[in-house]
């Protein structure tokens, strides 16, 4: 079971109430797949610049992550600065430097195109593309993710690559505003009904709404008092709940809600740190216990 | 098993996106004794005017709800008139005319005083003390509801109640505004410190959120695609969270979740129509029904 994962590689720069610490590496593919490569071999694909050395990769050292897809180009790691407020359910951009990110290209090595399971982070939908247009066979399932800048400036190609995968995750505005719709349940099956037959719909410390084929349900977060850091949490949800879909190999409703716990409880681990670092040092037990004592906590058995 | 009620009779007027309704029957005793009158005995207090008439009475016909310490006096009901928006999430208050309401002093007929579960609804703290002083016996537990307007105005009285009771529900920014958290489990726990054991933290459309001695969880909503008139969801809610919990007689933690599932299902009936008319109409096969598909679609067993 191999997820090839396309996203982004970075530095961040953070002030949230907790503190400020720079230079943290980040990034979507970054925290995608330390994330899921708890659960299922990761292939990735992005690309780095000349400030992405040893230090950076020993981060995915040790963990079923293949880096041959990551390019290596002259110039700087894509960078981003972000403040949080108190409520820390908004990150304010403070500066963006696209860097090499500006000309990615995504090639993949050849032993990554028949990958069983895809997942196509959040960047333009022409590049989306591309990396379908690359595999030389259709994945089990394709999973992507967007953002409003998409949405808002590349609508056409973004309902292009909708069309063509098979799970879509997406924050509850930008799935209304993707759909038209003000109602998040009737927002999930409109876009399920634009191609992917099953969206996930992230609410953040409120949990996930979930749209699959003939069902619709809700997976609650694990409640956190302590928050350090927010930055990383979507894409982690993401690398767990994909990560489970991919090492389970089917798609019922039983384990699309046993993989949105995987999800939010991986998301728990890295927000209580600054970056990835509370993410890469949750160990297998670690993730169990926290797993059992949350379905224990939402009345649920037999997981 | 008799759950007293202590909150508003009132005629409100209600524009939704899905249309403008005159003179119905609302308040939050009304939608409160409704829906718990489905799982326990209702005693209801409250003051209603000249135009409350056998219409209005025949709506809590036929069920266990004794309106004995209905009090009528000259003049009109309560009279409310709201406007929602096209998201549903917050009313706009129109007009409020209080009317005999300005004037509502409970006064607990005798065979009230010894029930055995009291529910304080959404009034003056120091009116909420007065029915707490007119009880014989205290109750096996008093439950309080409040808001933003008894927060801010009426802390130090606020206060003096939380330190009597055993459960609060109260809405999440009215939670963080009480506690001075900006965190929903810090602030949980820090109500819950104040002095009622047990906090249910209402989130609306994403559920509820659970703190009582030693534990914190979260329960989804119900998802719902149509929603017609939010109107009394949170009073829905609370009569059925507090009816069935009256009902069976504990607070584990296993009853405090079925309890909010009741209560979420109960509240999804009420948004379904205007007014209290789809909560008077749901029977008891409705109910379980859909308490029923709730449970089996939150992977949640052996209710």
């Amino acid at each position: 079971m191999t997820l090839l994962a396309v996203g982004s590689i970075a530095f961040d720069d953070l002030e949230t109430p907790a503190g400020t610490k720079g230079n943290l590496l980040g990034g979507s593919a970054t925290y995608f797949s330390l994330c899921a490569s708890n659960f299922c071999h990761v292939q990735l694909v992005a690309v780095v610049g000349e400030d992405f050395g040893q230090e950076e990769e020993a981060v995915f050292n040790g963990r079923p992550i293949d880096l041959d897809g990551v390019a290596r180009k002259p110039g700087s790691c894509f960078r981003w600065k972000g403040r949080y407020g108190a409520d820390l359910n908004e990150a304010q951009t403070l500066q963006t430097d696209l860097n090499v990110f500006a000309d990615f290209t995504p090639s993949l090595p050849s032993r990554y195109r028949d990958a069983q399971y895809l997942f196509l982070g959040n960047i333009d939908p022409r590049l989306q593309l591309e990396v379908l247009s690359q595999m030389s066979a259709k994945p089990t399932w394709a999973a992507l993710d967007t953002m409003n800048y998409w949405i808002d400036g590349s609508r056409g190609e973004l309902e292009k690559v909708l069309r063509k995968v098979d799970i879509l995750l997406i924050n509850e505005a930008e799935a209304k505003s993707l759909s038209g719709e003000k109602n998040a349940v009737r927002a999930a099956k409109a876009i399920a009904a634009m191609g992917p037959g099953t969206v996930v719909v992230k609410r953040g410390e409120y949990g996930a709404l979930i749209a699959a084929p003939g069902q619709c349900f809700p997976v609650p977060a694990l409640p956190m008092e302590t928050v350090i850091d927010p930055t990383g949490a979507g894409d982690t949800f993401a690398g767990g709940f994909l990560g489970f879909l991919a090492s389970k190999g089917d798609m019922g409703e039983s384990t699309l809600r046993q993989a949105a716990l995987v999800g939010t409880v991986m998301a728990s681990f890295a927000i209580e740190g600054f970056g990835t670092a509370n993410l890469a040092a949750a160990k297998k037990p670690d993730i169990q216990d926290r797993l059992e004592s949350f379905s224990k906590m939402l009345g649920i058995t037999g997981l």
